[in-house]
């Protein structure tokens, strides 16, 4: 299981004391980043020049427990599904005491930046987030 | 309908040339705090010390069309279900030729703020949710 | 006087119950996006592919009053002086009392996208920043 | 010196590319709040509640070199001077290669939550402080 920790500090939070609740988006991308570092596919950092880029079409959160200010957090991410042309990962974030605070999913998909269509995931990619769903993560 | 202009400014974007995914549940919530402003029930600025929080258990959303720098928004809102104890909202996010760029559903849960528990939605919007909604906003 | 009008939202306060200090950087430039799109020299949407980018090099924020959720906001902003590769803005943050809530300052430079490297500002803008600058503006 | 460790995400960059200017505030106060939690100073969760808070009244960024997706940052943290009712901090922020990125100061003022006047700075946060700006960091 790839996990990512991090710590919810004061631009997370919001007038309710608690997380903004957008902000559980933001942490799971950037755990999602980590992820790609990990598996050996990072963002390209010339994104907007590169063929093929990775749009999310779809999120959601679920919101478990409050989270506030100074919590650490532990977020599991896994490959849940790889297709041809997109693939969807899942995130828990677990508290210091286990507690889930939230989960996350986010499909993304594969669209050639020049003509704006869907297109197949880049082999590497797809080899590397099969190889880690095969693992269970 | 309760509608909300916007205009996707610079910090909303990212390195891939359009919107980064989890600016459309900042926007979503900037709209929705202008319609509880429409409705007569403005956030209040002390939330922390409120008795009722209203904090969002579910979040959603699905990405149709790129959005990108400069790109004017209106978002539509409406009230989908009123229960007892929690509401949901919608959004469609039209880019200015009409095209459905992104759609949002947030549900969002009174909690009483001292013992954390599900309690009922303050009467005062309820009602005026309800009456958004039989207009069908 | 260019002016620009928002209103502090849920996302841009913390848990101090105050508007978190990076977000006035955050209006401040989009009240610099709608500056130029008035003066018809709004950001290209191209902006990695442009050749002449124009980053920030020196900000400044002063904080004189407290800035809460729901306040409306009307941002003043001028053109301080304009030289042949750099130009400088101000803003002015004023409650809806007219309190001075926030004083901005920023540095653009011309950069040439593909050297890295200052160049001079691209003649049209420069134009059209004195043009205002002469207004006061 | 006080050091923190951080990696530019997709979600601090903007069209142009490169990391979007207010970011660089943004990681300052993560470091600051890590420093905190560092000298045992954490700022305390009920913020909204606290007798003293601790407000940015100015702060300034240098930007020096630009900052890309995937950069690895670290950010040095000192404190340069604590007064009876204000501290003021500095932070570096360099690449991997040792180039510096940018260069931030933050001046903090204690406010009494109740009047909103200034006040003293608490006795243990200004020891730790003082305590480390001896150490030089």
């Amino acid at each position: 299981m790839f996990t990512f920790e991090t710590v919810v500090r004061l631009q997370h939070t919001d007038a309710a004391g608690l997380i903004f609740y957008s902000r559980v988006f933001d942490f799971a991308h950037a755990a999602y980043e980590a992820f790609l570092d990990e598996i050996g596919n990072p963002l390209p950092t010339a994104l907007a020049a590169h063929p093929v880029v990775l749009p999310i079409a779809h999120a959601t959160a679920d919101y478990r427990a409050p989270l506030r200010l100074n919590d650490p957090l532990q977020i599991e991410l896994w490959v849940e599904t790889v297709s041809t042309r997109s693939f969807e990962l899942r995130y828990r974030f677990l508290k210091e005491d286990g507690t889930l605070a939230a989960g996350v999913r986010t499909i993304h998909v594969a669209v050639d930046s020049e003509s704006g269509h869907s297109t197949r995931l880049p082999d590497r990619l797809a080899e590397a987030l099969r190889a880690r769903q095969a693992r269970g993560t």
